[in-house]
């Protein structure tokens, strides 16, 4: 079955002579080659650049987020062929569910991040706009704008689809196209979810490359537009980051380096609680996952000194009942290492750790026994639970990554000790704090915040819904400090910020109007003669304005809304009261003012505007006493154009209006942005 | 006058030695010595980190807001000592209020951007929080805290003053002690101002450690909590950032370096034009403030072609106008490089671009003969105009900076070769777009904001209030891609949050409530029996809540709240129109909710509540129609402690509240946070 893998450059799929062999982890025999063929990285970055970009750029926020979606249903939809090519990777089915459809899901998450917090177009105005002058004719406010250059996005072996998704998504969603670099070991995995992928004919020209083999001079070719992403090793990531071309046009760099991560089990937790046995659930789960094999697993176990027997006696019973083989055999929970090589790597590590650092062996330690036929040839490794008796000076323990099913276990005497051992590991992606103590977790979290990407706190309460120490999700932040890597990737919206270039922009509110495609207060307002409320999607400009008719608030109004609202606040009702406060006479609900706004634009019959279904940044800005008059303005500020139709399939986008109301004295008493949903004429 | 110049080190003023002389720009005497004594730099980092840090750290982001504002005043108060230090830098007494009244103004606004944006205590709640799962037993949120390091900042010889203060400012408001490191050349007056800081008493001891010479092996003591940010050129910002420790322990550097800022004339500015008059004044400006020594300053000056000869003429004449010499002779109006050194460098970049690369010199070009006694000894150079004809293939010109008043003026044909034209400079800090058409910018800007830091779009409505190409301001990002090295200063809060530490947290709600010290929603509500409005800010807990009396919706709510808003919108009143919506039948009004459930949790009589403020994230979830029955809860989400109190001495502080209003079915109807400031007791 092995065939020879294949590169795809400038629309091209290169590679028809065998070069390296690529082994199947179960039973050591050949599943592919990579290609013999050199690839010119030039051409790659000039096909990115010249074709991808544009192809891209021709779509908006809104559209690219359609095809992150439709990217994802059709993985989904193919997702067994991908089930198949991963077992080769001695991956179970559960750990294959991980890299698979955890990738899917993130591309699903993205298209949400995309459909829910983008504009149309591709440009973000992070607003709000700043008056810079004091009449307001020159003002300030920052865009956000595709960067106009090439993302390399370079994986690590332990998730060929997932590593490779989580990178693509916010990078594709920001418009940069991506040339993306699997390891080696198994990118037989990558080059057949990049195959599903293009044949899905959802993914523009050029906006996906993929390279088999080393990156030769690909980062040569790069300029201060591009960006660089890594997940590895700490020290893969120290040689990249000072590459002369990344440092020469200060190419943002983001590295996302295995780490030490740990879990504390909180002193409270004796082994009669629930939260005991969710401590030792948790730590033999990361062990066993993957072989181990995550970046996020936990390699350090901190438990309080008189629970320290408890665990290790817990945990050996559960390691114990860890079946290692072929997960294609019925049974096996454990596959195998990813290949020899990292079979190699583990077995040097804990041997280094139990001879050189006087790590003690609690169970496993060596090569497995596994099950299935030819696994005798496969990269298989028991699962190893190590005990150090003095963390507070044994650093090898805290250093040296075993990037297998190991752990090894260590003892603390107070909270602090817990800490200061979590924070000797010099930077990690997440840490476990297993608590009943909210005050526990109140302490001790702000501490490890310091030094950990991710905090995962986990109790009774939490546990049957924890998605688990080790997952990266994609709304939240990934990456730690220091050894982690001290890059930031996921976390929702801000993972495509990273893809986008920022600029502050100055000028008259007109101008910055014109370009954020946003009103911007102090612009000229817009007067086509009809009502906004009565323009459809596609005729709405923005800017385009109603100054309504104006309205005197008397007492009777005060008197009227206390008794529909049941709001009878002195303020609005106690004259003696109210003369004694601040403003020094009966003031009208700041509510009654928003309904009389309402009142005052509302465009009675129906029309395009379907619905109000928000209101954002209300403030009251002055108090609207008995006899002042009040007067709205009504401008168009944003628009959002959404592909999606109601039930009758009635076309719709998003309309944010800026409002204004105004006293006799032309003082503004309130302003908000209303939210509406105004049917489009097509 | 000479003396010899002191770091500040571990609490100590070190330095009695004379080493280095520092020569005055403007007449070559001596003004000071850097000091012979060797810094301990161990000494100097453990000092930051275990006193410096402790004491930041006991005051809080409001109380650190508050220092700042204190410090602005008294660096204000006592500026003239720092203009008269100031003087020997060459600067004009405009030029010197850039850096010392800049740098004071930066100040101020940090003390805005940690009153008014920051929360009271140590840590900031970046939410909102998120359901993970489908019961909300397990939800996530970010949160950001200090990062317990320290911030080493490296600074240039040209804003002494101005350099220091606005990294300090968003540092220390992090809660991170310093250690600054100026440019060697004008350090005698960086050192004025740490020392008139220190005298302030308002500097926590450890918070401020000054750096005179060379850095030694200060870089080699930090980890990865620590930053460190540069300004300076980009050659030593290569060097720097692979610096081995720096590499190997992920520190975040933050580089701001020179680069060839450019302005471009719009092709509608005839000379006929305000603009095309803004637009010479703007460049003549730029060449000669600070003698041209900012790394924002206009380096390329690029023109429509059938206009060069006209802004050349126009430059030239005002470039006549300018009289070089001592600024404390009556009627100069632009003063010295910094030092000989700064001069001996104009001059090889001035004489490399003209005979090497083919500049044409259009005015200006060498030493000029100023004015003031002893002048001849200063570090004197008149403003000069070069002009390349084929601006296109000529790289030199885009990137041979001549850190002084030069600049180059070439032309264009076409919007798009302008823009081909700025990108040339391969990332800058700020572009300038003098354009009388909103189009024009609307097309250029998002183009040049993938390789410009900050955008400047200058016409006639927006100069009399501009604030200039070439002033970075505190709100607005200051730094650009490539080239200018990639980094990110100022922007308000951002540049707060780049000396904060982000991290995931997991958990239950009432975790996360406890660990971010804001309500979130799924933690149990807290009863104490009596209404949160009736308890003083110092009583009122996270997560106090009321659950009001139910109130049910009937047709007379409707008519009667139409009659007193106004609003006679078809939904609430035309049954017809209504049952052919979606929703099938009339709602209440959404303002009548929001009024209604105020009703429900207004405690009528004079309390510690004092005035509801504002409104944020309103959502209408689900309509409420003809019959239901709604009902709220208020719980107590967000306190933020305010040290300020009102005109009668009455302290308060400032509570948001989460407010949920459901329907007889327990369905979600309305979402929203209201804003109240409430009364202290004490």
């Amino acid at each position: 079955m092995s065939h020879t893998l294949q590169s795809h450059i400038a629309g091209r799929w290169i590679g028809s002579h065998a070069a390296t062999a690529l082994r199947s982890a179960i039973n050591g025999q050949t599943v592919a080659h990579t290609h013999a063929e050199a690839i010119d990285f030039a051409e790659a970055v000039h096909h990115a650049r010249h074709v991808g970009l544009p192809n891209l750029l021709a779509l908006d926020f809104q559209q690219r987020a359609e095809r992150l979606k439709a990217m994802a249903k059709f993985l989904n939809e193919h997702k067994e062929q991908l089930y198949a090519v991963s077992a080769h990777t001695g991956a179970t089915r559960a750990d294959s569910w991980i890299d698979i459809e955890g990738g899917s899901g993130t591309l699903f998450a993205y298209a949400g991040v995309g459909a829910n917090e983008l504009p149309s177009g591709n440009l973000v105005h992070e607003g709000p706009a700043l008056a810079l002058g004091k009449t307001n004719q020159f003002a300030g406010t920052h865009i956000l704008v595709p960067r106009g250059g090439v993302a390399v996005h370079i994986n690590a072996f332990n998730f060929p689809v997932w590593g490779l998704l989580e990178k693509f998504a916010p990078s594709f969603l920001a418009g940069m196209p991506c040339i993306a670099k699997p390891a080696t070991a198994t990118s037989y995995l990558t080059e057949a979810a990049v195959r599903l992928l293009l044949s899905s004919g959802l993914v523009p020209e050029g906006a996906l490359q993929l390279v088999i083999g080393s990156t030769g001079d690909l980062l040569d070719q790069l300029n201060g537009q591009d960006v660089v992403t890594f997940t590895g090793s700490a020290d893969t990531a120290a040689l990249l980051r000072v590459h002369p071309n990344i440092v020469r046009h200060s190419i943002p760099f983001n590295a996302e380096a295995d780490s030490l991560n740990c879990a504390i089990l909180a002193p409270e937790c004796t082994p009669d609680t629930a939260e005991f046995a969710l401590f030792v659930k948790e730590v033999a789960r990361e062990m066993t996952v993957k072989a181990g094999q995550k970046c996020t697993a936990i390699r350090r176990a901190i438990v309080p000194r008189q629970h320290l027997d408890a665990v290790a006696q817990a945990l050996r019973a559960r390691l114990a009942k860890v079946v290692v083989g072929d997960p294609a055999v019925e049974g096996v929970t454990m596959g195998a290492l990813a290949s020899h090589a990292q079979l190699a790597d583990v077995n040097a590590c804990v041997a280094q750790l139990r001879h050189n650092h006087n790590a003690e062996l609690v169970c496993g330690g060596e090569g497995a026994v596994p099950l299935g036929a030819g696994t005798a040839h496969g990269a298989f490794f028991a699962p190893t639970l190590l005990l150090c008796n003095d963390p507070m000076h044994n650093h090898a323990v805290h250093e040296i990554e075993a990037f297998g099913p190991v752990s090894t276990l260590m003892a603390y005497e107070g909270l602090d000790e817990a800490i200061a051992l979590a924070a000797k590991g010099q930077g990690s992606l997440v840490a476990s704090l297993v608590t009943r103590d909210p005050q526990v977790a109140a302490r001790a979290i702000p501490q490890l915040a310091m030094l950990h990407g991710r905090l995962h706190i986990l109790d009774a309460q939490a546990a049957p819904e924890s998605t688990g120490h080790g997952s990266p999700l994609p709304l939240l932040k990934h990456g730690g400090p220091g050894r982690a890597g001290g890059g930031e990737e996921l976390g929702g919206l801000r993972a495509v910020t990273h893809y986008l270039q920022r600029a502050a922009v100055q000028g008259s509110p007109a101008m910055l109007t014109a370009v954020t495609g946003e009103f911007v207060r102090g612009a000229p307002p817009l007067d086509t003669g009809v009502h906004p409320f009565r323009r459809h999607f596609e005729e709405l400009q923005i800017g385009e304005s109603l100054l309504t008719h104006r309205r005197t608030v008397g007492e009777a109004d005060l008197v009227n809304f206390g008794g529909i609202s049941g709001d009878y606040f002195y303020m609005h009702f106690d004259e003696e009261a109210a003369k004694a406060s601040p403003f020094g006479a009966r003031i009208a609900h700041g509510y009654f003012v928003l309904s009389a706004a309402a009142g005052l634009f509302v465009s009675p019959a129906p029309g395009p505007v379907l619905a109000n279904y928000g209101l954002d940044t209300l403030r009251f800005v002055k108090p609207v006493l008995i006899g002042d008059t009040i007067q709205a303005r009504l401008t168009c500020k944003r628009k959002i154009d959404k592909a999606k139709k109601d039930a009758k399939g009635q076309g719709q986008g998003v309309v944010a209006w800026d409002v204004e109301v105004r006293n006799q004295r032309g003082e503004l008493v309130a302003s908000y942005d209303i939210l509406t949903l105004v049917a489009k004429k097509g």
